[in-house]
């Protein structure tokens, strides 16, 4: 890409720190400037060597840049966009990798300046591990990275950065916020919140004999508590929804096995078993399995 | 075991061929007779030489058997039980690895004759998988398994069949039945209806864009629809009881989402991670996780 020089990471997380090694990597001739609110963040960033530069001012950061990364806990980024608005060269591409998208464009639209181009990314990569020590250059290969955007993006901004993100590894996908934030709802939030609520109604006497199926199907729960709440909280309608129908699911089967009706229970259970094997065939179609 | 010299494995799938494979890699001297309803399955198992020898009779499988181990579905156990008594030798073992344990000591007092031992056995492994195909002699390697017994169980045939399960490399743990079962809906019953739920919940259209958290979480949807339903069916008090727990943790979440509770979501979204991360601490240290 002859088109970027420097690409500032704003949040040096897991995510973050996958982000700038990652460019590290991928790109020839592309400083990667990184910011993390925390000092002790960035003395560790620094020494695992995941950008060109990690610098202690958030304003900073984004001179310079033609793309900037948040990639900092949601709840943050109203904030960071008003406290980086007066350093943002013109024409640079803003952009976030929240779980959630309808509330960042919100914000992006309050609080960026109007010579600056804004459009959303998720890439859908990650683990229940947190912290820059687990950050890994290749996170980002093959996994599905969704762009957001709604009329007012500027078309160019949106080819720029799907190239961007091609050239990590990335699958991209084009979708509007609303609908970013329902369908990640279902697949992603809604089966947190089950996790989570799966383990907490398990004694912890009880779970000394799970085996493997508890383990993976609990895994999740592991994650950050304060960043899932973040993104609970800006996606609180479709959760909701979401939650209700895991509900009436579970209910379903509950009713099946209170009647001893086989023929049911095995129909709902066989249903699920479709919907996932479908599910496997079309990731390793797409390649997104190997 | 200089006390064994044969074992019956009626029923060959995962799990039955995974234990006539393991006998035969674990001691030396043992004749393993395998017995499987269909006679496909007979012949791939045959063809994979998971046991010393395949015989196409139920009644013939158990004749000179020290150990006669039943690993086909629940529903068939009180059938299978009345069937092979009149050729049970003295003094054998009867055992089972089904995943629920009262309904089958219920079984055993009923048909078996009153000069054999019935134990319940139940070693947690396995995997979504099925068939005598995906077999493994090393699938019970550090696998818990669960030795049910009650006032009325021989305490000799009880250490014979812990010695047996030690040697196939498990970590015996004993139990009575109805703790058994309370325990396994939770930590295992509950989670595979759970998991269901959760994909039954979520369109195929957006389970396009699942990603690593939900494919773990579901993962045990895509175990077999017929040998779930029997589990549940022979568990369904404890199961029910272990829904509604699960739906109390949901809307505990729910409510708290719905109230934009930020510390409330963090307390229960923290409990979950602390409690799985005490779990994982648990197996790392019982080497349960290598």
């Amino acid at each position: 890409m002859k088109d970027l020089k420097q690409v500032a990471v704003i949040g040096l997380g897991l995510l973050g720190g996958s982000i700038a090694s990652g460019v590290l990597r991928c790109f020839s001739n592309v400083r990667v400037v990184g910011y993390a609110h925390r000092p002790a963040t960035r003395a560790r960033a620094e020494q695992l060597a995941v950008a060109t530069e990690i610098v202690d001012s958030l304003e900073q950061s984004v001179v310079g840049a033609d793309i900037v990364i948040l990639a900092a806990p949601i709840s943050t980024f109203e904030n960071i966009f008003e406290k980086i608005s007066i350093k943002l060269p013109a024409g640079c591409i803003v952009t976030d990798v929240g779980s959630t998208k309808v509330l960042p464009h919100r914000w992006a639209a309050d609080k960026l300046p109007g010579n600056v181009h804004y459009v959303g990314s998720h890439p859908i990569a990650g683990s229940e591990q947190r912290g820059v020590e687990f950050a890994r250059d290749d996170l980002l290969y093959r996994a599905v990275c969704i762009l957001t955007t709604t009329g007012k993006t500027n078309p160019r901004a949106v080819q720029k950065l799907e190239r961007f993100w091609l050239q990590l590894g990335c699958l991209v996908k084009l979708m509007k916020p609303a609908e970013h934030d329902r369908i990640f709802a279902n697949v992603s939030h809604v089966p947190h919140v089950t996790a989570a609520a799966l383990t907490n109604a398990t004694s912890t006497k009880e779970l000394k004999f799970a085996g493997k199926g508890f383990m993976d199907t609990s895994r999740i729960a592991s994650g950050p508590a304060d960043i899932w709440a973040d993104v609970l909280l800006s996606n609180t309608e479709n959760t909701k929804k979401g939650i209700d129908k895991v509900i009436a699911e579970l209910l379903k089967l509950k009713k099946a096995i209170d009647s001893k009706d086989r023929k049911q229970i095995e129909k709902l259970l066989a249903a699920a078993r479709k919907k996932r094997q479908a599910l496997i065939d079309y990731k390793v179609n797409q390649k997104e399995i190997i």
